[in-house]
């Protein structure tokens, strides 16, 4: 497995493997692997011939106070766990690699990102959306993997690259979680002990919710209630958002019909965590 | 020649072209062909294999109150000048093609979009960096051809595609001007004939400033003020900007040095003409 740092090398490696014929898989991270993004490689592995995973925390994508500076960072761990799965190549570029002096273009999806964490982090998606844009412009994978984790962001980057006619598959792969159903990230290192074992409660809260509404239910205040109630009751958790929306395109659902997406960010402590489930009803 | 209407059946053509080891020349614009979009057709087809040229009158790059309606069309007569360049494909498709139910994604460059035509025209560079993108996504072209009329949009497009990792050349070739000096455009066919006669005062004027700008004249508010009045002694014209830029970052220029823009836009009645010159100092 080969590590790359710049822009110039990475093409000439695509080059390569597209003079061999051969199809390319993306899978675009800010490291710290765990086995949710090791799934996307393996899949990647799976249905292509060149597996590259980038690793690039983008600050363009962090709000001022949010964790950019403390965000872990691993690249030998990284490439020791990428290896395992068969990924080829890693392609790691710096700050200044991917943003020179007067960097000012920017791509933006819009209404998608209004509401869940769009509202509550400004400017997330546009930075996402743009880093994006770019690691696929400079990739030019056939198939590019995102985690289910971050369902609005999969939801955006497969709108964007629709809407700008971007030439790939952009793959959502399922949430994969820990024993205690905690969804995996790498924001999970943040916490303490005791927040660590306060966390699955976002996992539980969903799966009952969702029984709910497999058992009948459908006014989306009362379970959105019932999950506030839920939620409210752990000390140590402090509600960013809790949405019952459309599973496709993101907007408020009152009474629940077709796909729909729960999904949750709540902090403990100084860490805002994610998650979400989607009822087929 | 072909015409093709839908992206699916140029992408069908793009990708025969590609297994054929073709380079693609791409000539973007809104139609109505005259001489200016002539040359970079031909510029194209000396340079690549294949040359297809988007005719496309892009509603998202006009403003409430512009002339998105009124924009002169005539694909018959486009599509034999198109031919005698030895162009191979004409795309021209539809609004609902390019932006169907719920598109939603827009690309931006700042900083370089604030002034000149970006000032006058809001939303206008969004406009034209979007489909631009889309464009470029759909063709996947080894080379793209502005004209240097449109200086401003040439330098922003090149700007995208450097800053979104595009893997294309934007090239930018010469004005072409009719017989009395008058840059040619399709908005030409909107001036009465008082309109047209006294049209290429801007072109006369950018030579005149240009001239005094090679005989010693450094200061760009002397300048601005001599076209000022050369202009404003013509009853017709009513300015719109008048702009003397750095002409590789459109920054003001208070002591004309290096390579600078002079850009202007004036109306002649409903109908807002631009024109330019590029001083060497």
């Amino acid at each position: 497995m080969e590590i790359i740092h710049d822009i110039a090398s990475i093409k000439q490696a695509i080059k390569k493997a597209r003079q061999a014929g051969h199809t390319i898989g993306l899978v675009p991270t800010m490291g710290y692997l765990h086995e949710g993004h090791l799934s996307l490689l393996r899949q990647a592995r799976a249905d292509n011939q060149l597996v590259i995973l980038s690793i690039f925390v983008n600050p363009l994508q962090f709000g001022v106070g949010e964790d950019y500076e403390e965000y872990p960072r691993d690249l030998t761990g990284d490439a020791a766990q990428a290896e395992k799965t068969g990924c080829h190549i890693i392609f790691a570029p710096t700050v200044k690699e991917m943003y020179p002096q007067g960097y000012n273009t920017f791509v933006d999806v819009e209404k998608l990102t209004d509401g869940l964490c769009g509202a509550s982090r400004p400017g997330h998606f546009r930075g996402v959306t743009t880093v994006v844009a770019k690691l696929f412009n400079i990739v030019t994978p056939d198939r590019a993997y995102f985690g289910q984790k971050d369902a609005q962001q999969a939801l955006v980057i497969q709108k964007m690259a629709r809407d700008l006619n971007m030439d790939l598959d952009v793959i959502i792969m399922p949430i994969i979680r820990e024993d205690d159903g905690q969804a995996m990230s790498s924001r999970n290192a943040y916490l303490s002990h005791e927040e660590r074992k306060a966390a699955p409660i976002l996992n539980h809260t969903l799966i009952q919710a969702a029984s709910q509404i497999q058992t009948g239910e459908r006014d989306a205040t009362t379970i959105r209630a019932q999950i506030f109630q839920a939620i409210s009751a752990e000390p140590l958790a402090a509600i960013d958002y809790i949405s019952i929306v459309d599973a496709t395109d993101l907007t408020d659902v009152i009474k629940i019909k077709g796909p729909t997406l729960i999904a949750l960010a709540v902090r403990f402590g100084k860490t805002r965590l994610i998650d979400n489930i989607i009822v087929e009803v």
